[in-house]
């Protein structure tokens, strides 16, 4: 079913991955200092091409629900207003780090990001269309367009109705305090917060209501879990527990080995869990040998990120750090990648190899 | 001189190129749609972190002048102001593409974009703080430090005098109508209108007066055309002629092959060149076998790059399109990339195979 061939480790990577990296963005990992991400930092993965859209003719279509509702950005902006922090993901990041990866976007530990999104809850909205009786998903559709299996499609993906129902999930049309960018779904776009980046449609153009679950390509193909390609698998939905790390003292140019000053060193990063509250974030000094916790600060808001600091008095010397997360759940981030095909929600601890200078 | 071992075409990229690409960001090429390029959507590369100033504790510093100024943002904001769109592109854009290459940002074309930059014009400040005779050179050091060649500096480069007082170079501090973003310098860089990216010091910090040439790294070890390791060679500057199309159609993902439907088709991108407007487009329709001349617009500015469109029937079957710009001194873009040791100035023509289906 998952038709891709696998690349290895070794081979190195190929001009179409390299068209995909240079095209969608990571958070450099510095940025990992802000708790709201700065316009323009925040990763961004984009399937096909920007759609570049005019508000003054944009509506929100309503299809299979009782009242055929269409919603222009003034009638969004009428209805009531939330802004809320939310951590998004890319599922596939971490993708090139597995042994094994198929061809998409190369993803190292950049595709991260959180926004103040606000915008107004989903759930009243579909209300307020009137959800027919037997409705089992809902389904979002953004106005990009590409080709994917051979068929050129709008980019469309699936909620149950109880996900999509759920407090938090809004269509939103701001960022940061301002109208969304283009590349980032103006003039709106889906949130979902606790989920991977796949969820949160951008260029929101039609919602669907379903009385049978949906068998478009990004919910039945893509972004599911699985080890073996004849496996039905799982849809990706909440983001793993996961750490990162500030990057700690300077880089190296081109290289982008991490040069330290010997003494005090505050270690500093984010945490976060689509499923719930940080408790926990450790840190090694020796290679994942040996943990000590972290101070893990209070969320903002249930799905953003949660600030950790370390001291660390750092001797000469190459050291590998690391960070490993806990939530409340009790899970926690394992030290190597789990393989799967797609090469999605890669939650390994994040190490970070320096060298201290006297 | 210049140590980097070179890498071949037929290698694939390495994990440490991959390590570039995920945090230096291009600009996807269907944005050459607009104008001025959206927040965000610029390009971006940063030597080596992005650091994240406080306005309030930040002051540009004069050195070597026959008066030590100290500016503040405020200082900057209450001088003369004026606002002018820009192309810039960096030195490295299509450095993926040559047949080997050097370890660096492995761009392919996306590192271009068009801000509306907003500043005081650096001339007058020079002339305030006193240029001592003798002056031939401005140094211009930002607040980013990284290790280059196993030295740790600050990322600093080097104008002629009559480079630094010609009319359009401006101390900017806002982009788009907006303070300037971290990742774009806050709160104020430099903006050298017909440049290549390397002379747009981010991150202002200091400015010097310089009685003899400047030896820093980016101006004699990176950032200098050679094709011979041993050779001097000269320092980028201005950017070459060159024109983008935004690909036609829609992509196929992850492969980012165009499909487009059969019938009228709109051609369209942009043209710019760092010394003269452009007065020609041409595109071809047959993979540079013959060409025909686009309609070119004026430009905006002198040195914001030009609009140019042609109408095309597209037929069933694959066709390989493509654009070459010639600017008012003559010159014009080659078939092919110059070869050189540092993967700059690729203005080789922009190929765009496309499968027209009927």
């Amino acid at each position: 079913m998952h038709r891709s061939v696998q690349r290895h480790r070794d081979e190195g990577f190929g001009l179409d991955e390299l068209a995909q990296a240079a095209r969608n963005h990571g958070m450099p990992l510095e940025a990992l200092r802000s708790e709201i991400t700065p316009a323009g930092l925040h990763y961004l993965l984009i399937h096909y091409d920007v759609p570049f859209l005019d508000p003054a003719d944009w509506a929100l279509a309503f299809e299979g629900f009782d009242r055929p509702l269409r919603l222009t950005v003034d009638d969004l902006r009428a209805r009531p207003r939330v802004t809320v922090p939310v951590t998004l993901e890319c599922a596939g990041n971490g993708r090139a780090m597995f042994d094994t990866r198929p061809l998409s976007q190369p993803w190292l530990r950049e595709a991260v990001g959180t926004a103040a999104w606000t915008g107004t809850p989903l759930a009243p909205l579909l209300r307020d269309a009137g959800i027919p009786d037997g409705t089992v998903e809902v389904a979002f559709a953004g106005s990009d367009r590409g080709v994917e299996d051979g068929e050129e499609q709008a980019y469309e993906r699936a909620l149950s109705l109880e996900d999509a129902t759920r407090d938090g999930v809004m269509v939103a049309y701001e960022m940061n305090g301002q109208p969304l960018l283009p590349q980032h779904g103006a003039p709106a776009r889906l949130v979902v917060p606790g989920f991977y980046g796949m969820a949160h449609v951008k260029w929101l153009d039609r919602i669907s209501a379903l009385g049978l679950p949906f068998e478009g390509y990004q919910n039945i193909v893509a972004y599911r879990m699985r080890t073996d390609p004849d496996e039905t698998g799982t849809p990706l939905s909440r983001i793993r527990v996961k750490s990162l790390m500030v990057p700690p003292g300077v880089p190296t140019f081109p290289e982008r080995d991490r040069i330290v000053r010997a003494g005090h060193v505050r270690l500093e990063g984010r945490a976060w869990s689509g499923s719930a509250a940080i408790e926990r974030v450790q840190v090694s000094l020796d290679g994942c040998s040996s943990w000590h916790d972290a101070t893990v600060d209070l969320a903002p808001a249930p799905h953003a990120w949660q600030r950790w600091t370390f001291d660390w008095t750092a001797t000469p010397g190459p050291h590998d750090l690391a960070c490993r997360a806990t939530d409340a759940t009790g899970a926690t981030q394992p030290l190597e990648p789990e393989p799967n095909l797609g090469g999605y929600a890669n939650n390994a601890v994040h190490r970070v190899r320096v060298t201290v200078r006297g």
